[in-house]
């Protein structure tokens, strides 16, 4: 067979066990405080019915799915029209019935319709698993990558919103990010402003244009929603709400005046205030927990709250984002059932603690030990040492007789083992072996009991 | 929209809670074992160019790859003979760049090539994902499923094959199994019976009318090979072969002596002696170590060892299965790089765990308490304790105030929750809460601190 020079799909990549260790020591702390906050995992397979895909990531979302090509003679089926007119788009539901998973809430949803009669409501479920996205690649932007979700479905106390403030605390802090905001904001505020200035029908429009204030300022925005269709009387109006500043506690102040004439502006006023009170009941925050009325992610789905995440640290998008939703699967025919959810951005995530230096050292060390022997003679010798490292728990090698103990060093270092044990003749004479710390290269000669206790 | 009664792909699976747990519980405990022995976790994509993985796997297994159809408008570049005459096989090439991972094996190997200037070997890898097969879905055979394999390249030493059973074997005692063998046989002992007959180019014929010694006993096997073309006089000679009976130590006596012009064959039986050696000097086993010359799986990649490991306890096909290869790599170009490699069948090990009953009970329960208020006063009560639990890395929930108490103690029985807290008007007065066994249906009251202390 020809030599072919291999490589991976664009946009998709390996994960060698250096960042497998890195990309665990994040997944295995987000799973655990998951865990510890009541959310239990689910599994969805990769593929999905198209059908159950399509029409649910807008014009553009069902471009970038991955279908399935079907197996067999798939020609056999195939629309002879689309065919003969070249019409791939058309084509495709002829030759693909399949399709890759583009995110875990379409999937989840589906989840929870199909197995209704066996979930226990409310569900809280967290879900880990890889989603692909037919994007163009570019830096930070791959087509397979990890999705790391938690949502509640069937309950609408506020209590959920606040443990998820909870839940990204202390996950990133576990992590060992000192300096972050989760940033807050309510649906409901928005329809509020909106319909102070009775412009109901343009909260999409004017929130849009609000949500650059940091990026265009005030003089910016304003031009945008004069272009939009916005008065100078309403824009008068919105103004100090636009530029609302200092504390959470005088921001609410100040919007519950401006909204009083606006009844869901001022429930989304209080809904904000309890997820306060619950947060304040339970813990003091790492966090900085700041209501910022310019947020507006994934404004068409959700209905209350919008939660977004970023580090201080270093300069970088949002790690994480969420909110509530009010009909996640009346998409599959099951109406009214009440969710909210969040989701931490994995790769950002790992390239914030890679730039920090974040990463605890013993991530890395997945060998503690590795026992070295000159020969085969030392092999024999160090077996039951193997053996009784390994019942302690000790993860623990033994490198096959044969090769240079240089040789065995390297391979100590390049897999970042902390200890050696080097056995020779005088070792097995002596029964003291040479115990090595990688790290500061000094050396001692221990008795096979006291290198295990040291390794226990 | 209209509603559409949502269900997964045939051949594909959702995972519940409960099914995760105790998948978890399998992944964990082998993973462990893996890490123990020196074995580092590498991911590698789900999708592989078509180009990597068409020709590894024969005609058939080519046919059950699925693939991705290439995105945008496909049609523009596909091949128009092919369309024309309606020829799927030849139209494929032109619209499908990538195809779904179809085994660990062929990625690995592709892996170590395209990383070979980064790997320090031996390379022991572990790889724990799922592969997809277009397989007719059946009891027990799905579209996609987990492989769970752990390879060394790089090592010809026989200690590799030694642990390779002391993982099989710690593993699988870890999961609760009891009586389970562990087989294992030489590609050069099945060389060499072919080569005392003077059959070398029938070892596959003669290997695989042997294999089924166990389904259609020694009359069937003869009837086969007779059918193949062996003769009566070659039966004779190798009769005493097949028949192999006794301990290990008895059958390779028998082995050496029946295989003694044959230098591979003894060969093959001082490999197999030597990693019983290494495997004596270690540990005992909980396995049945058991020599087993019908043994003949993967017979065209495999060059040395050949392992496969089955329960006692419940009837069930192999629950695991490797070998030494000696030209992994060569299909991508890098020639003479000697592996060896074992996989577990994790689906077979659940039906396996779940027959058994060996599941533990805390693989379920992901939530260990939960509380429980009559009101919005005693959930407000109840947030400081809520609170406390975390700190102490109990996993907590508290049930949202407004549900009657029934509904939540449904909700802790259906989670499997073991203990509950009831927070009412009594006990908020007295301070001492009702704690609750949900097992036993046990209750007592005790104080926050004394709650905090039994749940650490």
């Amino acid at each position: 067979m020809a030599s072919i020079k291999p490589s991976v799909p664009k946009g998709t990549r390996d994960f060698s066990p250096a960042e497998m260790a890195k990309r665990n020591f994040i997944f295995d702390t987000i799973k655990g405080v998951f865990r510890k906050y009541g959310y239990q995992q689910i599994e969805t397979p990769s593929m999905e019915n198209l059908s159950t895909l399509t029409g649910k990531y807008g014009d553009e979302g069902d471009k970038l799915i991955f279908k399935i090509l079907n197996s067999g003679d798939f020609l056999a089926k195939a629309d002879e029209q689309a065919l003969a007119t070249r019409n791939s788009n058309q084509a495709t539901l002829s030759i693909s019935e399949k399709a890759l998973r583009y995110d875990l809430t379409v999937p989840f949803a589906r989840y929870v319709v199909q197995h209704q009669n066996e979930i226990t409501f409310p569900f809280k479920r967290f879900q880990v698993q890889p989603v692909w996205r037919a994007d163009r690649p570019q830096k930070g932007r791959y087509r397979e990558f990890y999705q790391c979700d938690a949502d509640v479905v069937g309950s609408p106390s506020l209590l959920n919103e606040a443990e998820f403030i909870m839940i990204y605390d202390e996950a990133l802090s576990l992590l060992g990010l000192k300096d972050f905001s989760i940033k807050i904001n309510n649906r409901k505020i928005l329809s509020g402003i909106a319909q102070v200035i009775d412009k109901n029908d343009s909260i999409i429009d004017m929130t849009v244009a609000i949500d650059k204030l940091d990026k265009i300022g005030f003089d910016g925005v304003v031009k945008e929603l004069l272009e939009r269709g916005f008065t100078e009387a309403d824009i008068d109006q919105i103004k100090p709400i636009i530029l609302l500043e200092g504390t959470n506690d005088t921001k609410l102040a100040s919007l519950r005046s401006a909204l009083q004439s606006s009844a869901i502006g001022l429930q989304g006023c209080n809904e904000i205030q309890t997820v306060f009170d619950y947060v304040a009941a339970c813990t003091p925050l790492t966090a900085k927990l700041e209501l910022d009325i310019t947020l507006a992610r994934g404004l068409n789905y959700y209905t209350g709250a919008i939660f977004e995440v970023k580090t201080n640290e270093v300069a970088m998008g949002s790690i994480g984002g969420g909110g509530r939703y009010d009909d996640l699967t009346g998409m599959f025919g099951l109406k009214g059932l009440t969710g909210a959810g969040i989701s931490f951005g994995a790769d950002r995530i790992y390239d914030v603690l890679e730039e920090l230096n974040l990463f605890p050292q013993s991530a890395e060390q997945t060998t503690q030990v590795l026992i070295c022997c000159f020969d085969e003679q030392g092999e024999k010798y160090g077996l039951p040492l193997l053996q009784s490292l390994r019942s302690q728990n000790t993860n623990a090698e033994l490198y096959p007789a044969g090769a240079k103990i240089k040789k065995q060093m390297e391979y100590a270092n390049n897999k970042q083992i902390p200890y050696t044990v080097l056995i020779g003749s005088d070792e097995m004479q002596s029964g003291l072996l040479t115990f090595k710390n990688m790290e500061s290269g000094q050396q001692e000669k221990l008795s096979v009991k006291d290198i295990l206790s040291r390794l226990k």
